[in-house]
């Protein structure tokens, strides 16, 4: 088997998406730390295009974008799989996948949003994201995959972790039990299953670290 | 074979990209254009995420988002393939996809622009993605695919003749010769595909309808 090689940043949930996959496929890797402040000119090399981690090397050739990863790593690692084999369940799954990435946008607005307002608006509307991914693509299933979890799952696990975490910095409340029941129940199912628990950052280092973004942010916002 | 419809509205790239696949399958549909002032129920029904053209409906299961369906008639009609079978090979291919998925604002901005410095901003912007995409995509090869298109040719298919036409009815000038040479080039071997030349908006009826698309927008943006 050819080298496997990862690039990534310790707290991001991109590259926590594509360690899973590994976890899951049982693939082995070597992992490197990038220095965000610095980055490598290996990542510079591996990724001219976004200059991002994470980076999959696989046998010297990179591919980034954690999706497109994801993708790959179904295809070159068929054990355990992470997307049905029906193209119409497939399509599904890609579907709610790509929603995911549309609505990063109001993802990110709630995490920059400062002023009482500002982050009344955002939590409205990330809360009908969610209330979307809920009813839509969850359904009273216990994962996005069924009994199991696929790449549904893995994708939207950035919301189960960190953007559960992230609420306390921000002080929002939309992922609250009353109003995304389902989401939430999925979110603590997702966090217990063995490969996810095992293979997350620390939460009270990812605490500290989502503090000084955030203070960032706002220095920034009052600066300007 | 199951029964195939196709909803669409006839200006639409995103439907023309689905018009393509289809008939580079050789899969026989039904056509049944949607008016989007007064969307029918049947794609309130197909579509109740997005509510937008283009959605195919397979046996009665609808997909919809033009990406989403491409990947899905490849994989249900594997004939005539329109992405490469390696795996790293489809692997660039999807992120070529999803950076023209990634740099739809930046060409949606350049739609909406109206004041001179708003347009020189947004089409040097614009400008600026399809050098990446003509040095770091298309490089010296005839099509994105090679010596033949593949999903990547058919999803930049709205550059090579929407965009191409648009720029008149704007006022700015992005894609030609001088600056973007072998992309110039690429969409002019684009066009000249049987299946492609033979199954594009009439070019007339496509200007009245964009100058009127305009003429909205500015006023709109005037009103405000």
């Amino acid at each position: 088997m050819a080298e496997v090689k990862l690039h990534g940043f310790w707290p991001s949930p991109f590259l926590h998406r594509v360690i899973w996959a590994l976890k899951i496929k049982g693939v082995d890797y070597e992992y490197i730390e990038e220095d965000l402040s610095n980055k490598s000119e290996q990542l510079l090399k591996y990724n001219p295009v976004y200059k991002k981690i994470p980076v999959l090397v696989h046998g010297g050739k990179p591919i980034s974008e954690s999706l497109i990863i994801l993708e790959y790593i179904e295809e070159t690692w068929p054990e355990n799989p992470l997307l049905p084999t029906e193209p119409y369940e497939k399509a599904m799954a890609r579907f709610w996948i790509q929603y995911g990435l549309d609505k990063a946008a109001v993802y990110r607005a709630i995490l920059q949003a400062t002023g009482g307002e500002e982050k009344e608006k955002a939590a409205k509307e990330f809360s009908e994201v969610l209330k979307t991914v809920e009813e839509k693509a969850l359904g009273d299933k216990k994962f996005f995959g069924g009994d199991t979890i696929n790449l549904v799952d893995i994708t939207y696990g950035v919301v189960a972790y960190w953007f559960k975490n992230m609420q306390e910095v921000i002080g929002v409340e939309v992922l609250e039990p009353k109003s995304l029941p389902r989401l939430c129940r999925w979110a603590e199912n997702f966090l217990q299953v063995p490969v996810i628990k095992e293979n997350l950052p620390d939460r009270d280092k990812m605490l500290v670290y989502m503090r000084a973004m955030r203070e960032k942010i706002v220095a920034a916002k009052l600066g300007n």
